[in-house]
């Protein structure tokens, strides 16, 4: 259920991408409760001058390799969850080269009847 | 009021990605009360390796074709609503070649005060 | 907090993108009390047959180089506050020559603790 986004520069190897998604996921799976087969992800890489994103907002130190993650997903996750759900992510991306200052994200809460995940079906309605 | 975003793999044809608006679009009319000419659409085509869907979450079976369906629209439509329209976009999309499985929807829902849509106004407010 | 998604055809110069995102940023600030450095901003340039929209729906007459601006930010703007920001984007965005009819937004609205913005941290939790 939920759908992630990934928004980061372009020419990132493909490895890179791939390694980024399953850390995603695998913060998802182990913080948020999500089926280990939920996964649904899109990279959108665009020109770096197309990704403007303020150095220092928040008290960090942000670099061009900023990485934007939106995810759509069911409400109900207590603010406890969510944020070990952000420190979980931060980690597992920190094991593949991200550093935790390049890491933005981004939860879009929706209602369980507003999904459909293949044939037509409101899936969890 | 609908905003749609379709996200599918790069190499589609134009014709296609157009009759796959086409369906969306008659589907909401049909459905969920859209106006006629009310259509506004962004279709992002990604490199297949850069949408990541798992194969049979949700039991169905997925190929590389996947169409994931994006609308962020104003609240209120009750759960019969939001499933005749998954139901109605799925059918149509069929009379295109389009797979039931291959149909990802997810619902995104604002406020009426939330669009402008032109002129700087706030449409619906 | 906000993050914002400007959809527009391929094709326009950078110097005009980096308008675009100034205008909108500068609005932001002015109108919805957004920190001055709390700028984060996607650009989607696609085909513009990609981009669908229709001319005339609310009543204004729209052209190929309409603009879809994605604002995503934390719930609790008064209805004047979106109105004057509406206002506020276009004209702004006039004074670099965008019709005030080719500018869409929709606002799709997040809880505070909805966010990271960097280090894994609930920013604003």
């Amino acid at each position: 259920m939920p759908l992630v986004r990934v928004t980061l520069r372009k020419g990132r190897s493909f490895a890179f991408v791939h390694e980024v998604g399953e850390a995603i996921h695998a913060a998802l799976v182990s913080q948020a409760n999500v089926p280990a087969d939920d996964r649904f992800q899109v990279f959108d890489e665009v020109d770096a001058d197309r990704l403007i994103a303020h150095a220092t907002y928040g008290g960090v130190e942000r670099s061009p390799e900023l990485l934007i993650i939106e995810i759509t997903l069911n409400a109900g996750r207590t603010v406890e969850i969510k944020s070990n759900l952000y420190a979980d992510i931060v980690r597992r991306l920190g094991e593949h080269g991200v550093r935790p200052d390049d890491v933005l994200i981004a939860l879009v809460e929706v209602t369980k009847e507003n999904w459909s995940f293949g044939g037509g079906r409101a899936t969890y309605a």
